[in-house]
């Protein structure tokens, strides 16, 4: 069976479009994993690329990538809303099918010991991947960001993991890691009132004593005129989309307001549709069958769960 | 106004019952405040007393009371299921009204001081009332227990807050605190399962991922033959009742379960009953009041949260 991963490299370029296609370019039409998506943000000056697929394949590639963006980007000449700490800032390793996040620890340290010897950028390694406790969450690796790393790093707490204590001079540095899948979902409620929509935020967020694993805030589309309930996800095992989706229901009834529909920004593993869909076939006396087509998953995900702009493409394990 | 604290000192002696009376007299009938009640448990071999009134009448008595516990009790002979570093264990102070945490801070200062001076017992600080952060929580303190702790005293780190770094020697040492009211809530489910109640039990605790505030596990009650969903909510405000219990049901559905009814252990404080009757009152349609007598708000949290065994004794303020 073929080990599929996801990586989600994230490049510190979102403005010149030209440059971004570039980089890209040695991505694309490559055997053995697909480039699924690759977004650049203006405002961040940042490309979010997702490459999805035989993870060996994409070490290769990545590390020529990352190559190619050496060559292009001076880090001394890059702002951008984004916090960053390289030219390439973070390569994320995601397990998606027949590879645990053991295997994609290693993978991380593969590419991490590659990208070093050729190209003498220090790397950090973080989140599953992270060899110290201090390095398990990226922002803090990532404080001082480029300006401040010069100096970080001959500091003997963040001597790199990969790599002598001098950053790249136009470089930086990376993080590299292993992580599960984030789940971006944002749930639409029929109102304006941001203050309202805040209150139902913090009864599901961890931050104001909510879900262990949900970070959430309001959010008012101008275009769309009503507000939304903004979120990440961490650990969609632990905390699944039914359960803060009928908790954000159950709050808004003290509001006298609807929820109208939902949303899923980029993609969500199987599984955490699964987990979900097999909720709602139960409490609505429908007979689950977790060996459905991407199809049907997505007709049901559209009918109990009320997802808009949704297709099956949404689901990781379609793209492959 | 006056100003209202709970005080819940615990003794370690719960099975010589004529000690215990011998004990609590000194807390019976005294001006200022009421002993709402005392516990003694035969397996624990202690017991939890609960006070309610003014913070300075409660101060004395409780310096009063340790005096008796030191005079009754030899923690050398002394065993028992629940772990305890002194012959009274804890003594914490509870903001109910007209109180503010900080001055509860102080109260436990100055009994501390008090019973320091009077009886040269050593005493720490915890929860609100720490002044070190590796002290806020209990069982830090306690880890080794009376037998443990005339060495650990010793360590510089566990000097402790009020006196020498000396164990009394048939008393041990007191852990004296502030902390808002936990909340000891159990719901009942229509099963026998246990293992059904421990999935449910898992979506709603902070350790599997749930509420931040919530410590929860499944319960098998022989004697009424169902299960429970057992649990102590540790900051009512951010995670109230009602979305628990709504959050259980929304579990129990997937498994063709009902929440039956549900109990408090002990008490609660009126706050913590009425932001829950505010939302049913609001998702029935009908009118809150939030100036309603005890009695009424009795009703209400039969019929909207479904309590057994309740009555409006279990309402602190209704006590005072």
């Amino acid at each position: 069976m073929n080990k599929i991963v996801q990586c989600v490299p994230n490049f510190s370029e979102g403005r010149d479009l030209e440059k971004v296609e570039q980089i890209v370019e040695c991505l694309k039409s490559k055997d053995g994993f697909k480039l699924v998506s690759y977004e650049p943000d203006a405002d961040y000056n940042r490309t979010v690329v997702t490459l999805l697929g035989d993870p060996i394949k994409i070490i290769d590639a990545v590390t020529e990538f990352t190559g190619k963006v050496l060559e292009l980007i001076d880090m001394n000449f890059q702002s951008g809303e984004h916090p960053r700490m390289g030219a390439v800032d973070v390569i994320p390793f995601i397990p998606i099918e027949n590879v645990s996040m053991e295997e994609c620890v290693e993978y991380a340290n593969t590419i991490a010991q590659k990208i070093n010897e050729q190209y003498h950028i220090p790397i950090f390694l973080y989140a599953e991947a992270a060899k110290q406790k201090s390095r398990v969450k990226l922002p803090a690796i990532r404080k001082g960001e480029f300006e401040g790393m010069k100096d970080k790093i001959k500091e003997e707490k963040w001597y790199p993991d990969y790599g002598v204590n001098e950053m790249h001079p136009t470089f930086g540095v990376i993080g590299i890691g292993a992580r599960i899948p984030l789940i971006a979902y944002n749930i639409d409620l029929g109102t304006t009132d941001t203050k309202i929509t805040n209150n139902i935020a913090k009864a599901i967020r961890f931050s104001s004593g909510g879900f262990r694993h949900v970070q959430a805030g309001p959010v008012y589309l101008d275009g769309r005129g009503h507000t939304q309930v903004t979120m990440n996800i961490l650990d969609y095992k632990k905390n699944p989309i039914y359960r803060i989706l009928e908790t954000v229901k159950m709050e808004a009834k003290r509001y006298d307001i609807n929820v109208t529909s939902c949303e899923l920004v980029g993609l969500m593993p199987k599984g955490a549709l699964l987990n979900s869909l097999s909720y709602y076939c139960r409490v609505n006396g429908i007979e689950y069958n977790k060996e459905m087509s991407f199809d049907e998953m997505t007709k049901l995900a559209i009918k109990y769960i009320g997802f808009r702009d949704f297709d099956s493409l949404k689901i990781i394990e379609a793209n492959i």
